[in-house]
This record gives C-alpha cells, structure tokens and sequence, in this order.
C-alpha cells in the first residue's frame, strides 16, 4: 500500500527530507506531496542580501530546484498552498488553495513539519508605511530591489545581525547613504561577543556605514505615506535619522503556531521538539529546520538557530529515516559566517558570555594576528578570540574577525569543537601553512596555545 | 651548576627549541649556543621563491629574528660556524669558525641535532655552468633573485616539486618564458595522486607555462661557461629546452651525514629517529625538525616531510623536554598548501597511491564543485578528492585544488584526520556557510558523503 507524506514548508528543511525519502522509497511506496504558502520552493534566503545588492542579477539564481524539477522526481509541490490545520489524531491537514481560493483536506500517513521561521516583529508606529521592509522572503527580496533601483539616498536598517550587516553592505555598494540601528553595545550579538563586536562595528565605521549602538527604535516618521526617518532613544535622550527606506531586521522566531495548535509539543528553545531522529512527540509526525531545536554539541542545551545549513543537515536526516533509514542528528555548533564588505566574520561553539552562562568556569584569549605570513603583500589583519573551559581545558568556541581568508578558518575550529578536542591538544594538529595562506604557526594554533598558556598561568 | 645546550642549526627546529628551552630555565641554570654553518638564521625558507619574484621585496622580511635578538634572550648564536664532528661519549663537538679560520672544541651536556635537509643532487653534466641554481638557503635566492634582474628570456625548472612550481609562478611574474619539466606523469608528486596533479598541470599550460611531464633531464649545455639549455630523455627521444637560468628542484634529503659519523641511529625513512619525546636513542642528544623523523598518524609509518610546520613544532616540543617539560610530539599528517598564480592546492594524510601501498582497501572520490555558492560572482571551480579506508569508514587524507579560498579548506579536513573520523560521522558537521564562502553543504562535507555513499554502494 502507498504511504503519503505530507510536508509543510518546501523550503531547505521540507525539500531535502522530500529528495532523501524519495531516494530510499519509490514513488509506489510512498507518496510526496510538499505544500508552500508562498511562490517560491528551495531557495537560498542567504543569497537575498546579495540580490538586494546586485552582486547576483537574477532572482531565480538563488532558486536550488523548482517545482517542475521536483516533479520530475516524483515530489509533488503545491505553491500557494497553506496549510491552515493539523489534526494529528486523524492524520489530516487542512490546506488552503490560496490563488484557487479553495479549501482542501488531505490525509497522511507521515508528515513533517518543515514551516521555518517568521520574523520578530514588535508593535512600532508608522510600521505600514510605504519604504519600510523585512527581508525574509525572496518577495521581500524583490520589493527591496524594487525600492533600490528607485535610488534612495538614505537608509536605516534596524538590527545589527547577519541580516542587517549584509543588507547595509548591499545598501553601501549601491551608494546609499546607511545606518545600522542596534539596541545592543555593538552588533552580531549574541553570536559575537562584545569585545568582537565592537571590532566590525569600527570597521563598519570605517567604511562609511553609520552604526548607532545601544539604540532603540521608536518610531517612523512618513509623509504622505512614505517613511522619511526614524525617531530613536539612546540613553534617555531622542535621535532622528532621515530614511528613504527601512529595513527591519528585529530576528526571527520559529514558525510554530500551526504546530502549537496542533498539540505537537514545543522544547526549551520555543521551538519544535524533535528527538535524535528529527521526530516530535506526535505518532507520524517529524520536525526538522528552522521551526526545529537542536541539542547544542558544547553545552548540551536545546537551542534554536535559522541557518541554514543546520535546516539542510536536519532536513536530510529526517529524509533518510522517514524513508526507513536509521540516522541520528548529532547536533550543532551553531557554526556561522558572514562578510562586510571586505571584512570576514566567523564564529562557532559558546562565546565567553553564553559560555559563562552555562556554567563553565571560561577563559578567554583574544590575539590580533595576520591572514597571512607576515611579510606576505596581501597580509590582512586577523582578530581572533577562543574560549576554553579553565578546569579541562576543553575548547569551547571561538570567533574571528579579520581581512580576505581570516573566516573560513572557522570550520577547523569547529571540526576541533565537534571532537571535543581539548586547547593543548591542539596546538600540535598538522595545519598547512605557505606564506600566501597563514604564519607557519596557523592563527588557529596560536590560539590554541594561548589558551593553554592562559590555563597554565594559574 | 650550569648546563650547556649546543644546538646544531640555527633555523627553525633549532630556534624554536632554544627558544623554549630559554623560556622553561633561565641562563645561569642553562647556557645556549646555537652553532650555524651559514649566515641567516630563524629564516622563513617558504618565502623564497617569493623574494625571486618580486612579491617580497626584502630578503631581511624573510628573517623572524636575528642572532642580536636572541642574545638579548641570553641565546648564543654564531653564524658561519660549521660543526664537524660530535663525540657522543666525551659530549663534545668539534666546531669550524668559517670566518676565522678556527678550530674550536665545544662541550655540552645536552645537544640538539636540528640539522637540517639538503638539496638532493645527481650528477648531471654542466651542473656547474652559472646560471645553473638550486633553491635552498637564503644565499641561493639571492643568487637566483640576481639572476632574474639580469633579464633572462628563458628558464628551465628541474622538477615538479611545491618548490619547482612556486618558482614557476615567481618567474612568469618576472615575465620569464618558463619550462617546468618533471619525471612523473604529472607533478607535486607523491603529495599528489596523477589526477590530481594532472589537474595542476593543465591550469599551469592554460597560464603560460609550459611543463614536461615524463621528461628526464640528461645534461646541461652551455657557451662560454654560462647555462644555454637542458638536454631531456623523454619516451625514448631526446628534447631540448633553451635556457638562459635553470633551477634544480630534485627535492631534499635530511642533513644526516654528521649523525651518522657520529653513531646516532637513523630511522627506516632515512632520518634521525627520534622517539616520541624527540629522544635519539643517545644519552643526552634530541633531535627535530627536517632532519629528524617522525610518526604518520595514519599509517603509522615512520616519515620525513620537510615542512616548516613540523620543523617548528618538533623544535618547540624538543625544547620544552630539555627545558624539564614533559610534551609528546603527536606524529604529523603532511598537510600542505601552495599555489601556483590563482591556483591553490591542498593535500593531507594519504593519497590514493600511498594509502594502497600501506595496505588499505582504499575507497577515492574525486568530484567538482566552487569555491563559493555557485550564483557567487566571484565563484571559482574547486575540485576535492577524499580517500577513505573501505573497511571501517575511516577517513585517510584528501586532496583539493581549485580557485581563491580552495585550499585551505584542508585545516578542515587534516582536523577531522587528526581525531580519525569516519567519513559518515563527517557528513553532518557544523561548518560554516554564506553564499561569498561556500555552498550551503561545504566541499568538506560533499566530500565525506560521496566517500560514504561509496561505501554503502559495495
């Protein structure tokens, strides 16, 4: 007998489970019907900042796979299709036709929930105005495009996160004069410490973006019907910057009230809970992607990250044992990279601050450092701080702030982090090293001994 | 009661041992001289082929600390001072003064053999015609450096070695018409497999330069004493390749000479072998660096790489030992890096040839993918090879080559190497991405999946 899966959400986590259990079971076996509120499935929502900015021309460059592609491998992909209701006792969701205006109601045997996130929005005056925007969706995308092409020359962007930050630098390369608002002492928080921060706030600056920290938004102001600026409070007192467009970037929070009203249990993080496996605690019913939490590999807590790597490695995973597979989903890091301008941020595991609030007793080296051999031309400075757990000297994380080829150094501090490498046992790892790429000491061991230094003085 | 260090070269296995032996016992409780046959010392030997080329301009940038900067530290260095002989039983070394025409006796309590490596040579005749150089010390890249502002039209490299290839890249930067001819099927061998390399030969055909793979050098030929051209086997056949400069790349072999006379055993791999503290089986003598052996955490087998990377951190380990430290060498990897113009390459652990030959059942998956998401304007072709063993999943090395931000890549993986990984525990880990940096699924982790979908197939 065919089995249908149900998916919500044709997005990174939705359509990579969809292409996993196609491939283990065949389209007689099981059944894939994929539902997407919105017009576009499996798109690169990282991309949108640089659509924005014309660094890619087209929209449909950041489309991975369309619905006729999936329908050639037997996943049948609904857009325009939302679904409005999950009676899991049943087995049945309720679907809203949106362009057909009608009303559907479709069984499952298994179904997962792939709904993503939304972005956090609070409740701010003159939020309707024409020229103010999210950047969320690729539709979002294209509206934020369309207001570029019409040569704005100020902007402010509310919130200083990866979004914010790449959208501002979007915004610089397309002239317009930006401010970056964040209610925090720098941006990139919480995944950045302070002190890191603080680094990519001066060289914002020093590229010629505005950046006004520990500062709330208040309101926007507008003339007929447009915004015009942005009434802030910083430490008791008001400021105004003039705006032609608004971006708010205030985060995201996963998507769950469907599943909520569903009765499928939420975690810790507010997300979904999902076991090793990527199921909920609802009988056929799995979880996996934004709308999904993740058991932290450092400090073994649940969080709740939109990236989307981790909503692709889940979505796979689920994939897999829906389609009668047995993986287990081994957790995250929280691994992150970004880039402003020509300033690379990366960053993974706990921060001094997050590590200190899960209770280690932390030590926390940070060392300025170069790109490069020294003398190499193209040297570039290099920020980069670790955190270890004074008592085992256990790594913890770690971020780095620097010129072309400083970030992606990142992921062999992760893959240090994944294996629970303790700081001295790093300092020996064989890195490569040739002028162009690193000191013969690479930063990464540098930082290791640093620590391990720092774990000795006491 | 004072002890006496002598150290025997004074680069950077021998500096980073005083230097540590320095930092662990202070001068009057440990006397250090560093006896040094040439006139630089602690010289960066990596960033030669840079200064030939014109990317570094100052032979002194190439220099991390003079003898005046380590006496201030109370390290004793003297250049131009050739040890000649070492009586292991009397503790005593028989010392040239090159400048002063001197004889000296030196005891010690404790000697560190950090020798070195040198050139390897064949008799090849018009070897000694000018124009004719070799690439090892700072004194020969002065010479070449003089050769190159002398406006040559034509070069010959002899052999396809990193060393080979950056000198390639040095003279197509010079405008050098430039043939690099090789014995193998391809170069960078064996830190290569022959696809890999042969990868590396067509972008350096694609630049301008012209390489000989199966080519055997037979002798030299000149006019008036100075190098005209290289006289080739090939097939059978005989070629000639004009040249106004030739440089023999032939590779090194470990500085042993003096060990040996001095009855301090060699290893299987031909260098000094050293116990995992960097111990020579003789009472009071240590050793590191090119000159010394060490541990292939994946076979197993004793190697000699001659890597500044290992060099230091042997140096480094030998001088915390003989300062009263404790700290194991861990063994190496052989990962490396280079590039050749805009090219990059990476390798660590085995290659598909070495991993048979050390007796694995081997699995290799070579696959094409970018540098960046592949709608990234400045997105460039990376191509990764991924060797594991068929048995157990275990990853034994890979290799990468490919445009800007290719190679370091392989941190990633030497760190995944290091804590013998499988290649199914790699597939989920949490690396970084953003469209600038990579695909959603980094190389790395493609890599790990074909490897083990390649496992799964059998």
């Amino acid at each position: 007998m065919t089995e249908r899966l149900v998916v919500i959400g044709a997005d990174a986590a939705g359509m990579s489970a969809a292409s996993q259990a196609r491939r283990m079971r065949g389209p007689h076996d099981l059944e894939i019907i994929a539902f997407e509120r919105s017009t576009w499935v499996s798109f690169s929502a990282c991309g949108e900042p640089y659509f924005v900015g014309g660094f890619v021309p087209r929209i449909e460059d950041l489309i991975a796979r369309t619905p006729a592609e999936f329908a050639a491998r037997d996943i049948d992909v609904r857009i325009r299709h939302e679904v409005t209701a999950i009676d899991t006792a049943a087995r049945r969701v309720a679907v809203r036709d949106l362009a057909g205006g009608r009303d559907l109601s479709v069984d499952y045997d298994v179904l997962l929930y792939a709904a993503g996130a939304r972005p956090l929005r609070r409740a701010i005056a003159g939020a309707d105005l024409a020229g103010v925007h999210e950047l969320h969706t690729l539709d979002d995308a294209l509206a934020l495009r369309r207001l570029v092409d019409a040569r704005p020359r100020t902007a402010v962007i509310v919130g200083g996160g990866y979004v914010g930050l790449e959208v501002a630098e979007a915004f610089m390369h397309e002239g317009i004069a930006t401010t970056v608002v964040s209610s925090g002492p720098a941006v990139l928080r919480p995944q950045l410490d302070t002190d890191m921060g603080e680094r990519v706030v001066a060289h914002m600056r020093g590229l010629g973006i505005a950046v006004q920290t520990e500062t709330r938004i208040e309101c926007l102001t507008g003339s007929d019907g447009r915004v015009t600026g942005v009434g802030c409070a910083l430490d008791g007192d008001e400021a105004y910057f003039p705006a032609d467009v608004v971006v708010l970037g205030l985060g995201s929070v996963p998507e769950v009230r469907l599943a909520e009203a569903a009765g499928i249990p939420l975690g810790e993080s507010g997300a979904v809970w999902v076991d090793d496996h990527l199921r909920t605690r609802v009988p056929g019913v799995w979880a996996a992607g934004d709308c999904a939490e993740a058991v932290h590999r450092v400090s073994g807590q649940a969080v709740n990250y939109h990236l989307g790597t981790i909503a692709n490695k889940q979505g796979r995973i689920a994939g897999i044992n829906i389609g009668g597979g047995d993986e287990v989903f081994p957790g995250v890091l929280g691994t992150a990279i970004t880039k402003i301008c020509d300033l690379e941020v990366g960053r993974t595991g706990l921060t001094e601050a997050t590590a200190r609030d899960a209770g280690f007793d932390v030590i926390a080296e940070t060392f300025d450092s170069t790109t490069t051999a020294d003398y190499w031309p193209e040297s570039e400075p290099m920020t980069m701080k670790v955190i270890a757990d004074r008592a085992s000297g256990r790594l913890l994380g770690a971020q780095i702030v620097g010129g072309a080829g400083a970030a992606k150094r990142i992921d062999a501090v992760a893959m240090a982090l994944w294996n629970e490498m303790t700081v001295e046992a790093m300092v020996n790892v064989d890195l490569s090293y040739a002028p162009p790429f690193s000191s013969v000491w690479d930063p990464v061991l540098i930082a290791a001994r640093k620590a391990a230094d720092a774990r000795k003085e006491r």
